[in-house]
């Protein structure tokens, strides 16, 4: 495979997987093929919602596309806040507000395990699809800590590291975290195809 | 990963994936765990299909499942039988009934050429999930021939071979059939984990 268009503009998200995959191959921005639309992720899993993002791209393009979903998942909340993690109480919410809002909801809570899940989808055509779901297990925090990364990053405290998420480095973050797992089992089947 | 549960009492598929693994996964099938339940596959999908099997026993045993859902997709009929491959017709029809249905539906249409398709599904927990979803191509013939194999197999033409998969011995199929393929990208993501 020469060619994948990523179903993101997210230039951060590129640069990632452009390490990852050792830039073997040539990542397409939706903006790079023109795609203007908007994508209405309404799976109940991430697997179903990063699913539908490829299949709305390669019913146009005719091409390979690559598009991942995350989100937290809380035991003691049954797996919430889940597939609606970018819209944990309300649309127009900022990501503080989300964690915040998360930390309330586990207050009393005594089981304050979680992980961040990434499911990660390589569509090459509608008979030839690819998907690595994997996880990166840690424990909300009862207060945030630290300024990196994004969303529920401050509260997601990592024992191994005796840190929250939001105070590693980048560089460390993008070798551990769920979507870095995904992406390097991912890597092995781009390169076996 | 030291054991794993099928979905399947197939003794065939079994020693299939036996050889793919090159036994180094302890595999058990569905007997051997003791699940007497039915498992209802009500998806649209085949990767709906697979997961469905996968999260019945995974909620039961809590141990890492495998199972697959197959099926022939002719271009000319937008992809049906597709997954009601094994159900196409009517419920008691037996696998020559079907693919003469096949043949009769296909009369008059010029592109004959179809695929049959395998998802691979691997369920180590709710977070962890691996899909490998491949394909066969192939053309469906006008008559049936050959005697190997079980299903479509006898109306599936491959021009490499000059032979219908019903034509061509076990050893061969098990080598380059839709679940080959997936199953020998699947043995990449088992030994990695």
């Amino acid at each position: 495979m020469k060619e994948i268009i990523i179903a993101t503009n997210n230039k951060g998200k590129i640069e990632e997987f452009n390490d990852i995959f050792e830039n073997k191959v040539i990542l397409r921005t939706l903006k790079e093929v023109g795609f203007e639309g908007e994508i209405i992720e309404n799976g109940n899993t991430f697997i179903e919602n990063a699913l539908i993002k490829c299949k709305t791209i390669y019913d146009i393009y005719k091409k390979p596309v690559l598009a991942d979903d995350s989100g937290l998942c809380v035991n003691a909340l049954e797996g919430a806040p889940g597939v609606f993690s970018a819209r944990y109480g309300d649309e127009g919410l900022t990501d503080k507000d989300r964690y915040l809002l998360l930390l309330k909801n586990l207050e009393g809570k005594n089981d304050r395990t979680a992980a961040f899940v990434c499911a990660l989808v390589l569509y090459k055509n509608p008979n030839q699809i690819y998907v690595i779901q994997e996880e990166f297990k840690g424990e909300i925090t009862k207060n945030p800590r630290g300024e990196n990364g994004f969303g529920y990053d401050p509260v997601f405290f990592l024992k191994d590291y005796d840190k929250t998420v939001a105070e590693l480095p980048n560089e460390i973050k993008n070798k551990i975290s769920h979507r870095a797992k995904a992406s390097f089992i991912m890597k092995k089947i781009i390169f076996a195809l």
